[in-house]
């Protein structure tokens, strides 16, 4: 089983992610994020808006309404370039993307040769990207070459791709007519434009500065895959950061360290990472420097997150379609008035959590702890354990609370404690099972300490902790335990 | 100015909410949430989360996709039930609620007598209730009544009320074919219940145990409005709490006390909230007790949240629909296998914004702060100061730092308290306008303290802590001032 699979299974037996609506069937590689998974994911996006909204004076959140005007995305360009170009099959009307249909050559002829082989891929590469000119320039194999249709096995004869939009339509009000169409948005980034001079008069901001906002994108995929790798439903965390045109590199390198300090910080290995400077012949038309950020997927080297110099073309096409003046003017300087130059860092929210899940799983040779006859833990026979090794403050559940047997007098203290823990961080109760199930348990979904009250705890005021990737136990006094987990956990 | 106007008005002076894609004209009553507002709002679903999730060992939570198969909605009954009986304008095609339409009657008649008008709008009223009832009881009514057009000003003749489903329609995948139709959740609940059997099995939590879960819904209402009262597009925290058909009384009154506790958490005054029993016939069918929790807004009495027994409806219905066995298996006896009951409370997030936003205002005639010849802040002339009280906890930002100039030798030293008061909690750091403006406009975001840094301050190593409420100043000591801070707001 490859490190993908494991993945998929433990977080689906352990509850951090489930199939979408899986008693139906499912619904196109949808997910659902389950008690663990909504933790892990939530500690992501918390620790994202701390670091990069509260703790910084120079950034400011928003939470913009997901519909919106579809004037925006006629001004972003996403109504008419947000598309891929598609060939439907006449007879059962599914449409598919280049590289999902294949190319056979020379219908008609029983064995094309390689130079017709050749000249036929040639053609199918061209026709995707520029149908006129292939259409032009293979006469030959337009009229004699097909496609085999993936879903009704028919032939498809050759014609001009259609573009098909990515954004989701829907209709907002009563009627299903064009005047009441609306999509839903396929990027956070386009409300920070949109509300930038809002912003810019409520906050007296001045540059540099950031609007940040994290939430929902849907992108109508045609090939969403790879678990929470590529959904048609996803989250985006998204940094609009507003400077000088003459600062835009030095903001720009700015926010390169700062995403390898947060890849850093999530316990991504650095070797697995690759900044990758994209040519100025695949950048937007508008970038003038992207990097992508690439991670090795078990499924490939793709991408992770992004950094984009936008330069003013988002509030400058705005300023156009709106008929608003997005500009900024220098309050020290009122002659000083122009559109601000962007650069825009972007995080993946669930790769964000795949990629923390790939990095955190581990298997080791480990005893297994069991309970003697005087009731209390210790090590037995050695055996596999996997073991999530998260940074403290990703854990989903920081502290398991296990009292030794299911025994009242266990238990009563057990509560306590718990009821305390719960006050200042996630914990778990557990108190079914031997003891060492329950730590590989804990182990298994990254659980940094376990609690174990045992018969003496009563007695002598002190419990068993046990560190997670050591394995190590120490006995603590049930008084000073709060302050030994906080300091430990460094939260 | 009425209060809900003063609210929309500092909403959108102090970056509180902005209504929605603004400078196109704006979109259907939408809004988005600016950098304070964002703050509140998030507060609240974190508090929320915090209490009823984090810190009880008998809920766990869930973030499901808010796209499902539509079979869940089929289930659920949302394809078939979950909708508004309208009537379409055969000129214009706009569709219009009962309510919407100015009903005349007797058409042809120059003045109809009272028993005619009355039997109009007895007709009127039937007809969105039970139009085939109310075409055989008002024979006459129907050949001679007519609508006035709202859009067109048209005559539209009497007919049957269409139902339209107030679901979001959309098509995930490249065909805007039949297959393809998904919906937006209009409600965050069926998730829970669609995913019941994967949490149990992953968390083998027992009986009374809840799933939790906040997001987007979103609903195609008719008539949107009263600000962000009711939208197309909210958020919704939901708990269903799973237990046994006998205790389901039990429970009830259990989460009516919880709301009631985070009402009061909240800041929300006591009267008034109404707490109605919604009667046997205005509940859903399935339920067999409801309590609308009802809020004096300042447009009337209307819905804040409400608590429902669902009994075994959701999970029975998705067993049949699915053909999965949803049921529970006490661990303890395994012969006791049962379908569990429900009780559902549900919060509105916008809603509590609204509301948090409506109790915490508060207008006072109180001195302006002045800065003095000597570089100190001092009382002024009195004026009316706007004021936000919100609960510490849920004040957008917990403390400003304001310098009292711009002169580098405050500066220095405001920011690095800035800096390391950020690590702690929210603040916001001003060092422009008087001192006076500075701490009204605090006031009016409902900062609870606001940290004044002097020209004695780098000298005495002191600063002064405004506080809020009370506007009573007081000097504190740089090295205390953390400690205090973090006293004061109990967080």
């Amino acid at each position: 089983m490859d490190l993908m699979e494991k993945i998929v299974n433990l977080a689906k037996r352990r509850g951090f992610i489930f199939p979408g609506s899986e008693i139906y069937g499912g619904l196109a590689n949808s997910w659902d994020y389950g008690p663990l998974g909504a933790e892990l994911k939530k500690n992501i996006k918390d620790e994202w808006w701390k670091r990069f909204v509260r703790q910084r004076a120079d950034i400011v959140g928003l939470d913009a309404a997901l519909m919106m005007n579809p004037k925006v995305w006629e001004a972003s360009g996403h109504l008419k370039n947000f598309s891929d170009p598609l060939i439907e099959c006449k007879k059962c009307h599914h449409r598919f993307r280049a590289d999902q249909l294949r190319f056979l050559p020379s219908q008609g002829r029983t064995a094309p040769d390689e130079k017709g082989i050749e000249r036929s891929e040639k053609f199918h590469e061209l026709l995707f990207k520029n149908p006129k000119e292939a259409f032009e320039k293979y006469p030959y194999e337009r009229e004699n070459s097909y496609w085999d249709c993936p879903t009704c096995g028919g032939g498809i004869k050759v014609a001009i791709p259609k573009q098909f939009n990515l954004m989701f339509k829907t209709f907002m009000g009563p009627a299903e007519e064009k005047a009441n169409e609306v999509y839903l948005r396929p990027e956070t980034a386009q409300a920070m434009f949109v509300d930038f001079k809002n912003i810019i008069d409520t906050t007296r901001k001045r540059l540099p500065f950031g609007i940040a906002q994290a939430g929902k994108a849907f992108r109508n995929e045609i090939t969403p895959g790879n678990f929470i790798f590529r959904t048609r439903e996803f989250e985006q965390m998204e940094i609009e950061y507003f400077c000088e045109e003459k600062d835009w590199e030095k903001w720009f390198d700015h926010w390169l360290g700062e995403m390898k300090k947060w890849l850093k910080h999530l316990g991504v290995s650095e070797k697995k990472i690759h900044y990758r400077e994209v040519s100025a012949e695949d950048r937007a038309h508008y970038s003038k420097r992207t990097v992508d950020v690439d991670y090795d997927y078990p499924f490939g080297n793709e991408e992770l997150y992004g950094l984009a110099y936008r330069t003013d073309f988002d509030l400058k096409n705005h300023s156009q379609a709106s008929g608003q003046d997005l500009s900024y003017a220098d309050p020290e300087d009122p002659k000083k008035k122009f559109i601000p130059h962007v650069i825009e860092p972007t995080w993946g929210v669930d790769r964000s959590v795949l990629v923390a899940m790939l990095e955190a799983y581990e298997e080791e040779q480990a005893p297994t702890a069991r309970s003697t006859s005087s009731g209390q833990a210790e090590e037995g026979e050695s055996a596999t354990r996997v073991v999530m090794k998260f940074p403290h403050w990703l854990a989903p559940v920081k502290v398991a609370v296990l009292p030794l047997s299911k025994k009242p007098e266990l238990s009563k203290l057990a509560k306590k404690i718990f009821d305390e823990l719960s006050e200042k961080f996630v914990c778990e109760y557990d108190e079914t099972q031997s003891i060492g199930r329950r730590y590989r348990r804990q182990d298994e979904i990254g659980t940094p300490f376990c609690v174990t009250i045992d018969f003496d705890s009563a007695k002598k005021k002190d419990v068993t902790v046990r560190d997670r990737d050591s394995m190590k136990q120490k006995r603590i006094k049930i008084a000073k335990l709060e302050e030994y987990l906080i300091n430990e956990l460094r939260i």
